[in-house]
């Protein structure tokens, strides 16, 4: 069975189940819609979504939205395929949790604010408070980044996870189109700790979708 | 092994925690710290927990932070004990991490905003357009959970799970505090949902810590 997902293969949130199906080994398809055209809001895709957002996967009866909730489920579904993402054991896995719940309370709202000011496609006056407060709070969870990984080489510890993987989409705007990879630089764990993540085959392979 | 959860008991995320502990019958002590003193800020505290968030919670040498990360863990170690909050099948699970991850995308935000304008031990004027746009945004979150609990008794299906118990504590606040109960009142199957998940002993044995 294909696992069909739905949404555009270049969105942030796509590309996160995207890269997790590929170290998974998983098959799938896209299918993919126009988040300008507003194909998101469509009542076809509300069935699916309601909230309107990207992505879904369809397999075969099963629908789930939600990306980490999709992570989550193709990881545990195949835990000894592919590459294992949720940790060996119990404790192992409440860390990868933990950090996966930091990218998405901590890490992904002041960077996803900044995406929104800086995303040239929806042409409105950028917002210096936000962009300001954004990056004061961008700053601080990074500064804690740089203490965690000079401790272990991923978030959860000696091994790569969903909460590595969970970072590298909305980041990779980060020093792409916000333009703003000093961030990363200028901790040397934190760039040590990018340039890992991303040499991986799966996310260079999603970056050519 | 006594968990120790090192928090404010009131605190609408460490209830959270609390509620699953007993939910799953794991013993616990809690070891209060005083927010408005900022004991949360503390060099020894930060230790624990980098962000100076509460809860923390300690199980031997086990440390570990972030409310939904902590439910998860416990719900797994102790899946055959109390009460299941994952689910039977990987697919239940699924839609468990759905909704849990809804709550904290879509449904918190919005209240934890509220909550901090109308929190009145932090004395500041209360930002109109802040109440406004939480509300709007909390409506159109509500309506869909209406639609979903018109078709399934809880929010992951027809099984009360960690995606029910995460909105607990906040909604509380929400209909006591901050005084709008009317959002969930409106509402025919939220209203029935709401007084469902907080008739349960674990939540009045919470509201009495």
């Amino acid at each position: 069975m294909v696992v069909k997902v739905i949404g555009p293969p270049n969105a942030s949130s796509c590309r996160k189940v995207l890269v997790c199906l590929m170290e998974k080994e998983v098959e799938f398809e896209i299918i993919p819609i126009d988040l300008f055209k507003g194909e998101q809001k469509s009542p076809e895709f509300l069935k699916l979504q309601p909230f309107g957002v990207v992505p879904v996967i369809q397999d075969g009866d099963y629908t789930l939205y939600e990306s980490r909730a999709i992570m989550r489920y193709y990881s545990e579904k195949y835990k000894s395929q592919g590459t294992d993402l949720l940790g060996k054991t119990l404790e192992e896995k409440g860390l990868v949790e933990q950090w996966l719940e930091t990218e998405g309370q901590n890490y992904h709202p002041p960077i996803f604010n900044l995406h929104l000011q800086f995303h040239h496609r929806l042409g409105l006056p950028i917002d210096d408070k936000i962009v300001k407060e954004s990056e004061e709070k961008l700053e601080k969870v990074l500064d804690i980044y740089e203490e965690r990984l000079s401790k272990s080489k991923y978030l959860a510890g000696e091994f790569f996870s969903l909460a590595d993987l969970s970072h590298i989409p909305l980041t990779h705007y980060l020093v792409t189109d916000i333009g703003k990879a000093y961030m990363i630089r200028n901790r040397k764990h934190v760039s040590v700790w990018w340039d890992d993540i991303t040499s991986r085959a799966s996310w260079k392979k999603v970056l050519q979708l």
